[in-house]
């Protein structure tokens, strides 16, 4: 398996208020197919799909929960950008999970969940510079 | 919001068992820091790191499911990758949630989830070609 995840795609149970979501958010889809909208992220595709079709398409019975422990993370250049695009989510009908403050890793980040509940966290971390493309530079050394 | 995903975060309850998991599929951590595996992905990182940490530090209330309508999907070159793919995750203990199998789409994919649920899709799609990176392409119009 080679280090790279093509697509990630987040089930959703309004695709048109979701895809709203997104939209006011700033991402602008690529593609759409039949209710599928494909943005082309760095290097990463992120997916909007009913959840109703992703759950029988894996196998995967759904229940329904909105929680299974994964996160999304938008680090961006400053800790302002961490308020404003808090603030812009907020507005936007998304809940606030952690109100941005002070991390544990000496960065800076808040959290939110969009209308489906999947989990965005968006953080300014000094220890994880961002090339030109907005992608982490991972330190190196482990 | 700029559309790109740095970092996705995969909550698991065994930080060595799941760490083991990766390595076997071909994932080696560029960093780690504290039971933090940092793996460099095409542009977005992925992580692994406790879900007990994941979900307070989010503000995010765990009942612990295992589906909350996610999908990792990595997409290969052929068919035959793909099974490849679905038997040496088998091998190592993922639950296969959809054995390998034409899809509505006019591909060919399988499914598995990993130790803690997490789904990944497997899947060869002659209609998103790769770039030299691995990284779809999207075909242009919406």
């Amino acid at each position: 398996m080679e280090q790279r995840i093509t697509l990630l795609t987040l089930g959703v149970s309004d695709y048109a208020k979701a895809k709203a979501f997104y939209a006011a958010l700033g991402w602008s889809p690529a593609l759409e197919v039949e209710e599928t909208a494909f943005f082309q992220g760095n290097g990463v595709i992120l997916a909007l799909w009913a959840r109703e079709k992703l759950s029988p398409d894996l196998g995967i019975p759904d229940d329904g929960a909105r929680w299974s422990g994964i996160a999304l993370a938008h680090n961006v250049r400053s800790r302002a950008e961490v308020d404003e695009l808090v603030e812009q989510a907020r507005t936007l009908g998304a809940d606030i999970t952690r109100e941005p403050a002070e991390t544990f890793y000496g960065g800076y980040a808040g959290a939110f969940r969009d209308l489906d509940g999947h989990a965005w966290e968006i953080a300014h971390n000094p220890g994880f510079g961002l090339d030109d493309d907005g992608n982490i530079v991972l330190p190196t050394g482990k």
